[in-house]
């Protein structure tokens, strides 16, 4: 197994944090300590890897991670992956929300720049021209957001979307409702974008239930407006958003997924664990963090551009069309089971 | 209203960030800047709030908040009630994430002190020691940990599980399980204590199931204890603990609240919207934020101890007891409805 920074502050009695001044800025500690450090990381065969080398020296080993919105449970995964890839390097990170304003970031990134050597800027809705300035402050890799000349790592929602209505076009369903998020999130339209692409491929009518704030009472409120639109079936924005319309979908006396099949999207934990199970499409939240930091610390002037693959995760909560859906109530008993 | 930072910075059409700046550290903004920005925040009678003049002249602007672990919920809408306040007197907050690691928090405060005005220090788990060095380096209020030098803000575990308690009791069940949390987190032990003193004052038994790790896995690996221990009612040390266990429990082929009732603690977002909806106790996280950011921009000098009162919510997993249990099936007809 690979020596870590940690193994040579366990070693030293130190903390992480001594170890890796003593390495990276041996000016900050004791001549004793400095000495008695390199001498048990040669010992231990300790090597900054290779990614690390990319971090100036007389750098604060430190990252920071810029988000919409902490409540979104995208976010917490995410940065558990960065994190513990972080710690592989020997570098802390410093996070911050930026409450999906998109005027809001570049000041954060004003704050964190002079503190960090390099920031991970995820689903980012500053503008052109803020990224730019942004982008002369300090080192860039965007998440969920492509960019010619910045770093970036984004997933492939069209592949997640495609297994989702074919799993629900399987099932019977022929209109599938869309529940949106907020509209100027750039995976919102881009999952916009793919779900009409295969509505078009499949001959399956994609219907617009509308925009809604991506947490539980955005989906409860979806819940009214997809009945109104005589749906069977709905693929949302995220899985926070499928919870709370499933939820709605109750209070107005129909059944998950009896009534109505519910598709999530990203397979937070709940989802499994939700009652019906949620269906989904997994995103790999912790890798996009932990290759957003691979990039950072990647040699100054790489700029890589990462994809990764979604996957559908078929549990409960979709059904074969039938059941008491308004429209048709007497099309319901031969497809009630899946 | 009160006028912010914020309504300086749109009239003068620049980020709250530069108002804050012209306004605290005028040498960093031109002079022409500096002018317009202070003619401006006098036209609209804009002054620092009380509290915010605790901030030294020359400060960056910014405080740290530290926690556990961001994937409990807990957090997220703590660090959302802290960050609201936080823009209230025109500050961002930089967030660490200490994984759970006693030791590794120090390190954390470490990196975050110099860039910072104040850290504000979630459910610590470092040794009191630590926390004298920790203290040492930078101003600290202590969330859900007491101590005599320094601000706190906690909450009152006792009088949301005498609550609960007292609710099971009307219920008919007379032994109640504690599944636990982690053991290095004071906040376990205190509810544990509490929990052990309603017991004692109700003359009801409080039986330990044991310690889980706070996540969905972990209370679903509670199920089986829990059923061992033929227990017809049990407190989860918090929500997303309750929401595996009734998870697991479902997979054992037992129903909440039919055959066993159970209560969270949190009432974090998915409570309300779970199936069955969760009884928890409520505490007022994000209360807790935005007081531990009051009491970090408070007078130099001034500390303060606050404690919040938390608050039983009955919702639908809790019932009569009664049903299938497995200890007495044969009492189960006459209280099958709560």
């Amino acid at each position: 197994m690979r020596v870590t920074l940690r193994d040579v502050a366990e070693q030293a009695g130190v903390s992480v944090a001594t170890v890796s001044r003593a390495l990276s800025r041996p000016e900050m500690v004791s001549d004793e300590a400095r000495d008695r450090i390199q001498e048990i990381s040669l010992q231990l065969g300790y090597r900054p890897s290779r990614e690390a080398r990319g971090i100036a020296p007389g750098s604060a080993g430190t990252l920071g991670v810029i988000v919409p919105d902490l409540l979104n449970p995208f976010y917490p995964a995410l940065l558990k992956g960065a994190q513990a890839r972080a710690r592989e390097h020997g570098l802390h990170l410093l996070l911050a929300d930026a409450e999906e304003a998109p005027d809001g970031e570049l000041p954060l990134v004003q704050t964190l720049a002079p503190q960090v050597d390099g920031i991970l800027l995820c689903s980012s809705r500053m503008s052109e021209s803020d990224l730019e300035a942004a982008s002369g402050l300090t080192r860039l890799c965007l998440v969920n957001r492509r960019h010619r000349d910045l770093s970036t790592v984004s997933f492939d929602a069209l592949s997640g979307v495609r297994a989702a209505v074919r799993h629900l076009v399987a099932l019977g369903h022929r209109r599938i409702g869309y529940v949106g998020g907020p509209r100027a999130s750039r995976s919102e339209s881009e999952r916009r974008t793919a779900l009409e692409q295969v509505g078009a491929e499949l001959e399956v009518e994609i219907v617009d239930v509308g925009h809604f704030p991506p947490g539980i009472q955005g989906g409860i409120s979806a819940a009214e407006p997809l009945l109104l639109r005589e749906l069977s079936a709905a693929l949302a924005y995220n899985d926070v958003l499928a919870l709370g319309l499933i939820s709605g979908l109750r209070a107005l006396g129909l059944s998950v997924p009896e009534d109505v099949s519910v598709v999530g999207w990203d397979d937070i934990e709940y989802a499994a664990v939700s009652s019906p199970a949620l269906s989904t499409v997994r995103v790999p939240r912790h890798r996009i963090g932990a290759l957003g930091i691979d990039a950072l610390v990647a040699p100054a002037g790489a700029v890589t551009g990462q994809r990764l693959e979604t996957r559908f995760v078929p549990r409960d909560s979709t059904a074969r069309r039938g059941g008491t859906v308004p429209e048709r109530p007497q099309q319901a008993p031969e497809g009630q089971r899946a």
